[in-house]
């Protein structure tokens, strides 16, 4: 990758839980690489989770924090990327409140990404307009920063689009070249698999081994993980493709060859699981600790003093593309 | 009507166009006699005009000053009323966001107002979001002033109740009594028909009087008027309900009774229409004689000086509300 510090690289989380090994290896990791390399700035979304988490403010406040303690402890540093909050920076609801005249309720309705989260979700006929319209709400983050590096997984493709469908319309009608099209940067991992194998990762789900796990958590959760269920005496032939111990070996092993080695024997018949398990446990006990105890260590004094330079910086460039955007709309009078 | 300076009122325009008689007679009269009663804000409502006006900013920013201009001409008193543009007080943006998640998208196309509205305005499948979504904004213009106060047309009154499902549900969700209801305050006068005589008087349609027209162009409006069609000889009995100039004279002219005796002889015949017109040219020039002469000794400067210190005023007073709502749904951190 090369260093292009001149572009920005805008990316984030909905505060709605800690974060887990799933956000470790598909976009912590990636972000901290990014960091030297791009100007960059990560959000906390505080904004966007309550689109579908208005009941509950109180749950996406406090996972502020939790999401800042996680970023710091895997080694985002604020003073290579600027870490702010989405509410705090009211520039970004205007843009948003200007954008929504530029998308058709019916292009919403259509995008993949907000369709198949509305099946996930169960609203019914009950979709708050706030959810909906969430990619406008997109668009406003990223193109308050002008980003044009978006990291993104493979189902977030839409908001993309619709996110440089918004910025060609603007651009068009307004004769203006203020605002800059994104483009994805697709994460090389696909989402990780839950503890039971069954669906991806998440907090919600309970599924997920959480980078504040303490050891004994971790423990327990490796050695409760889905393997083969027809593999049941060490000497049975066993399946390495369905099985999530070796699923998470090749995430967070770094010796390939040693992993490959298990797995034919593993295959063959004569490994048993507790040996994967253990194997998997000491690696991930060893990424965790130093993160562990780097998130103990931060205090929510420090988190606050992150939270405000990033917000004020983060502040004074989207009020710049704000001025921009009012000012080719004719609502600059004075 | 009982002086109650503790009870905002909140009213105004989209700015699409100069005002009208059928402005002058359905709002602006009574927002002269009201100033002095309620703590009263005008506002100027551009962000809302640009929902289905978004090609046409120029159109919608020139029109800030011709409406301002019209308020000041009829006697709106800055002294008394607060006139602000909508887009220069960023609050309200802020607390459309937030407001959005508390609405949801089937209960917007429920609504009767937008509903009718779409009809005339042939979005086709093609309906902005923001246009969905512009009760919304107006829930948040109305919370942001704690207006209890809304004058509407009798059309209009959907949109309070939609502003009032949202206070409701913000403040049970929230548990907190910040927002209050509005209350709609139905004007007297029905919608004033057009010259035409086929449909409310507008600017868009040609077939109003503005408050700007000069003596000439009214008179010659005032003859070309739609009366009755059989009505063809001075001698021909005439029909008096489905007559613009007789419609008009009941809005315009002050003595009932010589209205009534008119009336009488017009159906009778023997009354010709010009008798008529010339009567309703010379009420209506009496009334828009001392109106546009004010307008023309206002001046950009001044308009910008009276929308500067609304602006600012109706500014301190959304960013408490604002700091309210944010505060009760844990969006302020430190």
């Amino acid at each position: 990758m090369e260093i292009e510090k001149n572009k920005v690289m805008l990316t984030g989380d909905r505060p709605t839980g800690a974060l887990h090994l799933g956000h470790y290896v598909g976009s912590l990791l990636s972000r901290v690489e990014m960091q030297s390399k791009f100007d960059s700035y990560i959000m906390v979304a505080d904004a966007q989770a309550l689109t579908d988490n208005f009941s509950t403010p109180e749950k996406v406040r406090a996972n502020v924090y939790e999401v800042v303690k996680d970023y710091i402890a895997v080694g985002i540093d604020p003073k290579k990327a600027t870490i702010f909050v989405q509410s705090q920076v009211q520039e970004l609801a205007e843009l948003t409140f200007y954008y929504l005249n530029l998308v058709t309720i019916s292009r919403l309705e259509r995008n993949p990404t907000v369709k198949s989260e509305l099946q996930q979700k169960e609203f019914g006929q009950s979709i708050p307009a706030g959810f909906l319209c969430y990619p406008v709400s997109q668009a406003a983050d990223i193109t308050a920063f002008k980003a044009e590096i978006i990291p993104v997984g493979e189902d977030q493709l839409p908001l993309i689009e619709t996110c440089n469908e918004i910025v060609r319309k603007f651009n068009r009608i307004y004769r203006a070249e203020i605002l800059l099209e994104a483009k994805a940067s697709l994460s090389r991992e696909a989402r990780l698999i839950g503890i039971d194998g069954k669906q991806k990762a998440s907090k919600s789900l309970g599924n997920a081994i959480m980078l504040c796990d303490e050891e004994d958590v971790v423990k327990e959760k490796v050695f409760s993980m889905f393997t083969d269920p027809n593999h049941i005496h060490v000497n049975d032939p066993g399946n390495v493709e369905v099985n999530v111990v070796f699923t998470y070996l090749d995430a967070f092993h770094d010796d390939r060859d040693e992993i490959d080695t298990l797995k034919q024997k593993y295959r063959k018949g004569g490994l048993g699981d507790k040996v994967i398990k253990s194997l998997l446990n000491d690696t991930l006990q060893k990424i965790l600790f130093p993160i562990r105890e780097r998130r103990k260590s931060i205090t929510k004094n420090q988190i606050d003093e992150i939270l405000i330079a990033g917000t004020e910086k983060s502040r004074a460039v989207a009020a710049v593309t704000l001025s921009q955007v009012k000012g080719v709309m004719g609502l600059s009078y004075w």
